[in-house]
């Protein structure tokens, strides 16, 4: 498996995301030439083209590709050309989860900007169409498993996966959307841990860390549940991890190199920061978080981050890093069942990373 | 069979409806019951079992008690308890997918009430979370099939039919969302007849008609493509003489009878009623029309309703209604496969209907 996964990575990075985007422009394509089977106009053919052209291919797609490069580590020999093009698919499948999950999200968030664009909802003429076009991303998921993976074995496998990872990560916007008072007050009792961790796990974790590992192990022909357990355990952890260094650099990044100006004190988020600062701050800094936290005002906001600065919780957040990553390290180390390699290169991606 | 439809015909239709419900309370509390086993605390869990008991149960129930009916029906004995709990199971199930797009239909239509209630995103701490709330609501579908039906042999059957349906009526819905311009102005030449009638097939036929009784034949064990296709040509039709009735009942019934004040007129809805008016009209009523539609001024309504009744549009109603039951009746005597009765009774429910 060691040369399969070299002569995998001898494709440059570059190249691995051209191939994953020329796969989906198929599959785009495919979509709109499937709607006159449903007597679709031409007008709503190419909103729904625009639609999925504007939301789904337009992120960083790390989701996406690591179905692919994890199914490569996973099989002992080169991949054929057909498994490349199932592993890109139910890559995309990840992607279009992510943006059925996305668009709906910036309209409950008011965000105004995604991926540097306007969110779509945002965009002249869509507005709350906005949701039904979420509903329709989502629908293509299972055209796709249905058109390419109906006679395969796992094909069961992979709609109760979709469903299930569906679930839970409904859950956990749930949890993140009624965790703060719906006026818009600040409620310090709300940033617990605990509060904090469920949300991370079911909002994050299970589609963007759990879920790419485990389309490649069905596609790979792997049936035990231990083995799917083992990797849920090391995936939720690391996503986890993923999760506090996002929140970490959203207050602490050079904006610039983070590619967006962090909002999460504005936001009256239930973020890693605020809930370890509340564990280390005295009443007087409490109730400073108290009245600067959720509000637009930039002086408000500095006072919040002077007091992350008094908990030095830049320090904080890389003791966490390193304790982290030494925990994911000997957890992978113990991987029996498939190479370590699987985890070993999804980790690496995230480790220290400044964006 | 026509012993045991005089059974189930001897159970009255308010206990009838009363076992459905039954069942409902079931599965409302087994989903609330399971949501531990996804770590959610009492807030959420309570947040869930008031979000489905305040949207899902509140309708006519037709669609779902008519899974039940057509069953009973199809088979040529007493169901058994378990017969009749799983396809009141698959009865629920499409309650829940209604209950799925209304949530959403009633952000994207911004309107105010829904079965005498407020719409549950005006509710107080709702708002735009309704939209990750209807996505539960979907999602619990595919939960209750996995609970139910996962030893099934038509379990992938189910899985797909729902994958299916969703799609043709999230279709429907942007057909419907699009038919005119965003800015409410009144395009007169985007009521045609061929825009209505596809909006009306893939936004309610699919779900309301064919789906229930496609749900029904997969229990019986059905699994003949002709028997199914059979349906749905009648099933399409039947879709589209309730949607024409729900059209003209909007202009003209009672709405004490009706139990709701009819909006299409102010709502530029792409109605029967405009389409049919507009193949009639002249220049000058055409001319009121552009001018007076899609306000919320009585004065306008009524300028629009003078020009409906001018061309005796009660009276062009009363004959498609006499022309469609004939062509309905006419249809369902050829049917061969499966007794007649499944389709009678159906019609036989709607036909002159006043409400
Ligand atoms: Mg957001
Ligand atoms: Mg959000
Ligand atoms: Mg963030
Ligand atoms: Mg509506
Ligand atoms: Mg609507
Ligand atoms: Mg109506």
């Amino acid at each position: 498996s060691s040369s399969s996964s070299s002569s995998s990575s001898s494709s440059s990075k570059a190249q691995k995301k051209k191939d994953f985007l020329a796969v989906y422009a198929t599959l785009r394509d495919e979509i709109y030439q499937d709607l006159p089977n449903y007597e679709m106009p031409e007008d709503a053919r190419e909103w729904i083209y625009n639609m999925i052209d504007y939301t789904c291919p337009t992120g960083k797609l790390n989701r996406g590709l690591s179905v692919v490069d994890t199914f490569r580590i996973l099989i002992d020999r080169e991949p054929t050309e057909l498994e490349v093009f199932q592993a890109s698919v139910l890559g995309w499948c990840v992607e279009f989860l992510q943006a059925f999950f996305l668009i709906a999200d910036d309209i409950m968030d008011e965000s105004i900007t995604r991926r540097d664009k306007p969110c779509w909802y945002r965009v002249k003429d869509v507005k709350m169409i906005a949701i039904n076009d979420s509903f329709i991303v989502e629908s293509i998921i299972y055209k796709l498993l249905k058109k390419y993976f109906r006679d395969e074995k796992y094909y069961v496998d992979l709609l109760e996966l979709f469903h299930e990872t569906t679930y839970q990560t409904e859950l956990g916007q749930l949890l993140d959307l009624t965790s703060q008072p719906s006026n818009n007050t600040v409620d310090l009792t709300l940033f617990t841990m605990e509060r904090y961790n469920l949300i991370v796990k079911y909002k994050t974790a299970f589609y963007s860390f759990y879920m790419p590992v485990a389309l490649a192990y069905h596609m790979a022909g792997i049936s035990n549940d231990a083995t799917f357990d083992e990797a849920l355990e090391i995936l939720l952890e690391m996503g986890e991890y993923f999760q506090v260094q996002d929140d970490a650099l959203d207050c602490y990044a050079d904006p610039k190199v983070l590619g967006k100006i962090g909002t999460d004190i504005e936001d009256n988020k239930c973020g890693w920061l605020v809930c370890q600062a509340l564990l280390r701050a005295t009443d007087r800094q409490k109730r400073i978080i108290k009245d600067n936290y959720a509000q637009k005002d930039p002086r408000k906001v500095k006072r919040v981050k002077a007091v992350y600065n008094e908990l030095d919780m830049w320090n904080v957040f890389q003791e966490y890093e390193e304790k982290s990553y030494q925990s994911l390290l000997k957890k992978i180390d113990n991987v029996k069942d498939v190479p370590k390699e699987v985890f070993t290169t999804f980790l690496n991606k995230i480790y220290k990373r400044a964006k």
